[in-house]
């Protein structure tokens, strides 16, 4: 590429004082040369030309590179020559150009939901008690809380089986609200944390390979699109659970077949497995946990501490230790409806954001 | 909302046998609860409606979901009632429409960079090392075999400090080249991976809080892009490591303060820079290890392997106990230059593929 | 490509009532070749394979195409032959994969917004009375109002020197929000209609070209930043036209150069061209005509209309011809303020949409 | 908000060289109010914060806009007050951030095809000749033209009934290579040439209404890709071609309802086809104009040209009026096939770009 060839000469080109116009083809590569190698030694100045139908080298609309139309002027202030390894690097940092932008709509609520891969797999590998397993569930949570703590613009998070959404709030500016940034932080620190805290809610079976989660962004313009989609998820967690711990009792309590328990309950609606949970194994769906069947609600609480600081109060000028007392926002689980609007009258702070 | 309310209401509207047409308007949650509850009971068919510029009724382009445009036609084939469940369900099921595609162009290559969060803290609280920390080096590799083990559409990786590149090779249908899917799977996979190997890796050093990866996907059109995008990060690597082993020398060796080491060499050039290891601290750069210059490529190599089975062969018609030879993929880790053409030519099969 | 030679073989493969399995790596040409041309003579079938992670073809998520994972099982009915035509066709149209869905996040405005392309020479080319010409202006309004006709989702347009605004309602499901769709039918009616209705509006000057108009979409989630969408393009109508104004009075009756007006007014404030415009050429600003200074807004009223029709009556049962009176929605220009809150309170119908 | 009222308050609070500090929350107004009435006046400074974790005000990535985290320090150079106007402006142009960039992936083709909308109605309410309209046909062919004279990096185009696919260099980088611009620019100028030149093609035929197109961008990463989407293109005109001549000929000569002529010829292949036209109406589909085949291709080709210019020669060294060859690109309308390799080595420069 002949850009590159004037790129290696231009320490033989250039000599004290002179300037060089260079052509608008191989603006780019002197441009970024100049940012890592330059400053010190050289001005560079530009000519606009804004025909804009021509063909023009490259506006570079992202990342930390600019590019112009037009001329390069290059003027060295003293005989300079390049770095071997910096020109190296420059002649391919082109390759930036081909990354792209993937900005959140503003004032939209971003949720990101991530799924475990191949659970069910790995929940028979490392013998998760059916229907649920509560090591597995507060494991789940735990890495939740985790993710909740680093990202504090997370105002809620709903989590059931093995999947769980975080709710970012409509204003947040976190990573610049860039998409691909959101989800893989959130399900990278999720993954880790789940690893990291295993062996506390599984002593006594080993972690026998890493387990995956994929995660996705969701935009939802208004508050009641994003309480519909809670609900949502609540409602599919409500009806697996029903499934569930009716499949499970056929299986395990009533000896059927995995395929035997299936194709009883099949076309059964909610009421016909209630019905059979409580005439055949005296199973009273109701008092099953409320961690089951409504799954588990994240929220910010604001706590008092007490703290032992050393300082002075109105009445006391000498410093001494003292006990003070602080207020701390702390994630907490919840078990509960969330569907309803008692929850929400409950918690004004989730919704309620100063917003345009 | 009419539509709901209409749908609260069908198991009073609909006896045996009759048919309904339902408005355009409430077409999406009659559709949804179709899908779950009708199938055994009920028949329903669409009236297509083409006038494209009316507004109607959220034809659903994405998921499993599909909305049509007209007049639902709703025929019982015997009284039949709602689960109140599912229909919960089917009332919020709306929100998945909000979810988008992100399909990566095909025939191109696709590329997924990862890069440690906080690294800088990271090191520093778990004692790594400077400049380099082999056992830190080794567990990102560790890790990223994993992944390429995990999806073996990558052909091949390439990783140096805190950061890794997978390459999935142009005719991937992996998840359907959905850019979230596939971002967040292999940061996921990467990261527990990571603290699932620390242990064997850093065995005086336990891991004090799970780390983070983010990642990103670019896309290349051509193989000179694919390559350039390469050379790009070991460059990178190469800059990076001179700098970085110049500058813990004048630091560890040289007594420096930080701020002075800075000073010492932010405008010099990587010739000044080899001078300074070589005069002041008996260094020459081109003995550092490769690992550290280079960085690690990761390739897919096919070994041969030997296994016991039990079988005949074409001269013993007995079934016994035989060492059989296999050909296996395997990853090996490579720390050699990826920049000239020697590496590629002694690698043909990971550019060439049949492509359209 | 194997798939093509296979595909071109098989009718001499097909014979009457026997299967085949194709490989995977074939499917879509013959999916393709399917709908086209096999309906009548052969049966498809499908196998899922759901081993996710391996390297599947192309499930293609748009447009009418849709590939499945697996085995495609071909079973001629009777013999038939392919046609060459619709092969080749077939052959090629896997470049139908490329094209890209765009879809507008529901429940949010659609803007769009298109600008004229270099008007400043086309308004010269054409005499363009300065610093308005209320021919010009007209006909902007003109074409916007076929663009509403067309459009009937448009709530309120603005329009203001060489450029307009439309609004698609929140719920509007016209080409399935996709953004591509929605602005260059938009800007192609647009840009067609001035053209069409040049003449009317420009009787003494014939259009010398063809002119040009550039479009963008814009979403906005909330009624709020909306309306602050449309205060900003009426704020910049205030604002360009109280320069504009002053500027040519200090050309036109001040007689100086451009130069001159423009260094005289650089820096100065709406006040200070207020103050000009009066003490200088006796022009009090407020009493310039409201199109200049507010620009244009269209929104739909409803108006009575009196058509004769051959009808009976309740009292009369003879059909005669009949005077009656209908409603209709008419697209009336307004020049008014929309950035205060009574423009919104007079029309509550524009903002007010049921929706969730 | 908040914000505002400070801005309000600034003329106020700014004295003469003080500089305050205004929170990040209120930073975006203040940015927007410096680039257009604080330059002369007052000088900004920013202290950047660096936590990323924090909600920090919008970094604005597109656009003109520039936002920063952190303080703004504004320090007035002298006494000034802000003019309400652009205050109002500046109040509102937050709007600016919701607008998104959309850049085609660098290196690859960039196709634009644009389609006529209801065109089955236009042709039949402007009397087009079936099944083919020369005229019509002529002024797409016209209109195509002009959209290349306009955009010079279109390489290639071709059309066929009432779509036009144009192509635009791999290395393009018109308006950034933003799709948005691309396909609005190029479809009204379709649109408003169509109309245009409408009364050249159509003397006799008044235009009733202004036509529409629609649009779409479509990417092709490699040379095969783009040949193999314009043989699609040139596939489908022929089997149209040979339906369409075939069904009118059945209604036209034939005397057949067009449900009858549908009915006769809907399972047929090609062959069946051409052995209608010629045993039942003596049609050799060959003999058929190559325009209604093939469809149209535009291409460059330079011709010379000879102007008279007032220069001097070599020899002669008097100004005098002399004729002078000039080379220049001009559009030229082929019917031609180009699914072959013929075309394509005859026509060597669209394919080849010097590219990366």
């Amino acid at each position: 590429m002949k850009s590159v060839r004037i790129l290696q000469n231009l320490s033989a080109v250039i000599s004290s004082h002179t300037s060089i116009n260079i052509p608008a083809t191989t603006l780019f590569l002197h441009l970024r040369t100049k940012s890592t190698c330059l400053p010190a030694r050289a001005i560079c100045s530009f000519t606009q030309r804004t025909n804009e139908n021509s063909s023009y080298p490259a506006a570079i609309q992202r990342g930390k590179t600019k590019r112009q139309t037009g001329c390069l002027r290059l003027r060295a202030l003293k005989p300079f020559s390049f770095s071997t390894s910096a020109m190296a690097k420059s002649k391919f940092e082109y390759v930036r150009q081909f990354e792209t932008q993937d900005p959140c709509l503003p004032n939209t609520w971003i949720v990101i939901r991530l799924d475990g891969r191949n659970f069910h797999r790995f929940s028979t590998d490392h013998g998760f008690t059916k229907p649920n397993d509560e090591r597995a569930l507060h494991l789940m949570t735990r890495a939740a809380e985790t993710v909740m703590n680093d990202f504090r613009d997370i105002v809620i998070s709903y989590g059931q089986s093995d999947e769980f959404s975080f709710v970012l709030k409509k204003s947040t500016m976190l990573y610049s609200r860039r998409a691909s940034k959101l989800m893989t932080h959130i399900v990278s620190q999720f993954s880790s944390s789940y690893v990291f805290h295993w062996a506390q809610h599984f002593p006594d079976q080993p972690l026998q390979y890493p387990p995956g989660f994929d995660g996705r962004v969701i935009l939802y313009p208004s508050n009641k699109n994003l309480r519909d989609y809670l609900s949502w998820r609540q409602a599919d967690c409500h009806i697996n659970n029903l499934y569930n711990t009716c499949f499970w009792a056929l299986v395990q309590q009533g000896g059927m077949t995995n395929t035997q328990a299936e194709e009883r309950i099949r076309h059964t609606f909610s009421a016909d497995k209630n019905e059979i949970l409580f005439s055949e194994f005296g199973i009273n769906y109701n008092n099953e946990p409320e961690m089951y069947k409504k799954g588990t609600v994240l929220v910010w609480k604001k706590v008092e501490e007490t703290v032992t600081r050393t300082c002075r109060t109105a009445e006391d000028p000498v410093e001494r230790p003292r006990e003070v007392t602080k207020l701390r926002k702390k994630v907490v689980p919840l078990h509960t409806d969330i569907i309803g609007d008692v929850f929400w009258e409950e918690h004004p702070d989730i919704l309620e954001e100063e917003c345009f």
